[in-house]
């Protein structure tokens, strides 16, 4: 197992076909789904020589939070249909990594267990309830039980069409499946910035905005109270067609121009990938399918491999391209992908 | 059945491929027949977040008519190849869905089984004749028989050159087959701008101009008299090399400015072209092959799946974009797919 | 046979690929032989609709002789090898179409029998000589046996590399193959602009200049006395990696700046290739291979099918563009095969 | 055995894939490797005709040494992996041919051996050790064994992660391989430019600066001393996602603007890839896997096999050009390979 790849091989031979769609797959034709993996390919490095690099860290924060690697376990649901331990193998991989772990609401670990597998840091993804009170409710729970942020999910005011899903009968949710939080996935369609106003009013923990693709609600996010901005496009599963995550992001750093962190999902597969997002503005990347096939091949010890194998790549990368911490990745670390003509 | 490309499929392996060719079919090497589905994916979609989308509306108006979606029926031709009904089952099934339909002037159905089918808003397609007397009589025929504009179709001063009906000998038309109006399929290449103006003059009913794909000839549309400009290549089948529908849009609508409505049709496979299309300044899109597959598949059981299957793609579309109606559909929901690149 | 393609087909099952292949070749890696046909698919056709085309003719003349065609004969060696009868075969094909013929200097049929197929107008391509004398005295001989120009290569001053011909062991030219004025190609590398102003001055015949892909080459011609610009790389054949001729075209219609008439050969295998030459400038193409493939399928007649098929495809492509003749295509009948994003 | 790829093909046959993935393979997905050899396709050759090129040469000076080509062996290591002989042999060929040879500090064969079998011109590839004191003495007895200059690579402060490797389980270096100067392969990732000042000021030998690929490095190193610029990723075995060579050759060039001499590696397979790094600027390309092929088929003879046909496809390439020698390759010789649009 040499690359995420081989992770990727291993797990969509193992997994019953049924459950797989659901991991792998996108809405409609997928064509963002493929969008977020070949955009990295339209950008490229310019390393630099002759910098001393003897010391290089992946160390990084996230709102002020210490972690091992610029690159955190995004929010994927039902891992127990992957493992026996599902999300608290992902949190104790994730934990003993140092690496930033963020929950879905559809979860099929409590938060107890979870905490109980992992002293790590990790945030709580959310949706927007129709009950307000509930909502703050939950957030309570959820920072009792030592979430360190609330990941709003902003982007599925509708469930996408996921057509592998349908073709192969996967139920979504399945019926025998435990999802302790199920109740919490009552999206409402009538949601408004100002809901987020009140949110954010009413919280006391951090509030990350997830799912936002465009510089107009990037602005809006930031005047509205978000203290991060994830880009996402739901890992291609909402609209078919939207930008690829990367794509998005230059646009969005732009909106944002450092009023707060900015994030994004979709597409990693690579170290190069985590550090060509660093180099466009993202604060850190976040990736769900790739610790998703190692929880498949091999529970939490198939995360924790994966984690460790994009660690390392990250810090190759970043000592190949004359940079010691994430930090000093610059936006002149890349160009895009098309030969310089320098006139005739 | 999940998508039109199932429908696709099973038309292509249930009917008689030398009847097929005339349906799937373009002109020369099909570049263009094949442009017209690519070019939806050389745009992509600007969704916006929070935006209450409680309540989505496909509903529109086209030429003042209400319709239920902003994609109607284009006309094609000889529908009884595809089943016994013909023009009369699609007629039925746009009509129950709210959806206009377009009937050709090789239509297989008289107009009064057409009527006596659909009380649904219905256009009729026409070409020029060298007898302006009998285009004068045919408008009114068609005006009674419940229709409530004419679509002139000016790009076919001479029939393309589809080599695939000449290769499996495809005879156009069937000489077995019953075309009430054949007639009509008298195109003069002689016609000019003037005679549209005459047309407009001297009929009672709305006058569509379809064949339109550049902006001069646009403008000369809104000139001469013109209720509606619709962007078209005929679906591939006259001159190949031509611009895909949606590449022409941009500059159309740009010509027109406002001053009538816009439609074109070429390539529709999924709500988000439709999306797509109306983004980029078109009121609404026409499709003709889908509702041949369904047509071909189920009767008018299958044009009525098509059309349900297509509106529910848009009314998704819609609500995940932020827009609750087609209305709201702005030309920032839509960028070029290519990355940001906000410099050095 | 429905198309050129059709022909090549056959003509590629037919013949000896020993000799096919320098029939088919190009230089090194066949980059710039297939830029040449894909050249074509950069560009696409603006048809203009409602003009009067009644009456649509593809007759033009090229340095004022009439012509049934914007699309000529080009030069291409050796034709025994496909067909008995050889050039005369091809100059009685073109002769009855009223197509110009270009004759090559490696000719397997002598001059007198070409005269005596064809009554048509022919050019005759030449290559210049280290000896004047015998320069001027084929340019008479040329001239007393019909020929109405004299078409000068200018790129070859040393052959390429036609790495299949290496491969198949296709001996160039074959040992036992009668060239009867072989003695001609015996080119030299010392030539400057300057030999081309003295073949100017001395020849009664107009000189066209054939193998020109830049604007300076161009501008140098016309100023050296060139009566027309032929825009070729030789079918490929020489520098692999030089621009396809349809790319060099505008650059070098710009230079000519209407001082002379512009021609090109590559890649053309349909007529709308022919009319895309035209309204980049060019006042005719010219084609090898789509002839050769004929030649070697069915002798003359099957040049003949060849040349009707092209004329067909030519005359149908000014009818839908709205164009009733070769001068009517404008620059404005083109564009660059890229979306059209009138900004947000 | 006709061109490069033929020699490819039959090197991958020969070796043992456990050898071989060390010679073909890159770091990571291999997408700068493969960049490096689709990099040439982004550029076209203008081609000048009626230049008297009866006179061609490949002739040219590297720092004033006299070469038969502007096409260098890059240095590779381990060549013994390929041949009995190794470095000895490919050393031999060099001189025969006038080329220049860049010898690999992981070299099989000693400097000794080497000067026996060459008497052309060689450099040597050196890394910064961080034993000052040993860097001089072995810069002292490069000179010493007929070494004319010294290349420093500055790309490797770590080694790269090279996958084929890896998964096919080769050693690197093998354990039981002699490689006499491997103590020097003790690269040391605190360098900085003032270390390279340092030895430039210290060292008797002109320095060339390899490694880099950016403007911000050419412009240091030509001001900490370098006498030469080498544009390189390491034939793709170092950050996988960086530029190809060629792309990053035209800042460089710009950035030295004249100051020192500039060269490139990565991805030459033709001669016309040689004369398009001239025409962007390099005095000289080299190239290390063409030679591997042709060592590890034909050991050598092979190499030198190899050596002229690239000098000949270099000879005919300048001829076609209009160039009769190198030097009179300038940037109006390339052009990006895209439709040139002179508007409408």
């Amino acid at each position: 197992m040499i690359n995420v790849a081989d992770y990727a091989e291993a797990a969509a031979a193992k997994v019953d076909p049924q459950i797989w769609c659901y991991f792998e797959g996108g809405a409609g034709d997928e064509v963002t789904l493929r969008a977020n993996v070949a955009s990295y390919g339209r950008w490229r490095l310019r390393p630099r020589m002759l910098v001393d690099v003897s010391e290089v860290s992946t160390r990084t924060t996230l709102l002020g939070t210490e972690v091992a690697t610029p690159l955190g376990v995004a929010p994927f649901a039902m891992q127990r249909l992957l493992d026996p331990e599902g999300e608290a193998a992902t949190a104790r991989a994730a934990a003993a990594a140092g690496v930033l772990m963020t929950v879905s609401t559809l979860t099929t670990a409590r938060h107890e267990e979870i905490a109980e597998a992992s002293s790590g840091p990790r945030w709580f993804q959310l949706y927007v309830l129709r009950d307000r009170a509930r909502t703050l409710e939950h957030i309570a729970i959820a920072r009792e039980t030592g979430y360190s942020a609330v990941v709003l999910t902003v982007d599925l005011p509708y469930v996408g069409r996921r057509e592998r899903d349908l073709r192969l009968g996967f139920e979504n949710p399945p019926r025998d499946l435990d999802l302790p939080y199920a109740a919490l996935f009552d999206t409402t369609p009538t949601l408004t910035w100002r809901d987020l106003e009140w949110i954010r009013s009413e919280s006391e923990l951090p509030l990350v905005v997830k799912g936002v693709l465009t510089r107009e609600d990037a602005e809006l996010a930031v005047e509205h109270g978000a203290d991060a901005v994830w880009v996402s496009n739901h890992g291609g599963r909402q609209l078919d067609g939207v930008a690829a995550s990367l794509d998005a992001l230059p646009e969005v750093v732009d909106a944002v121009a450092g009023r707060c962190e900015v994030y994004l999902d979709g597409g990693i597969r690579r170290g190069i990938d985590v550090v060509k997002a660093l180099a466009l503005g993202a604060r850190a990347a976040f990736a769900g399918r790739p610790f998703a096939f190692g929880l498949a091949v091999d529970g939490g010890a198939g995360v924790a491999s994966v984690l460790e194998l994009l660690r390392a790549e990250i810090e190759l990368a970043l000592g190949l391209l004359g940079c010691t911490s994430p930090a000093a990745v610059a936006r002149s670390h890349v160009e895009p992908t098309v030969p310089y003509d320098p006139g005739t």
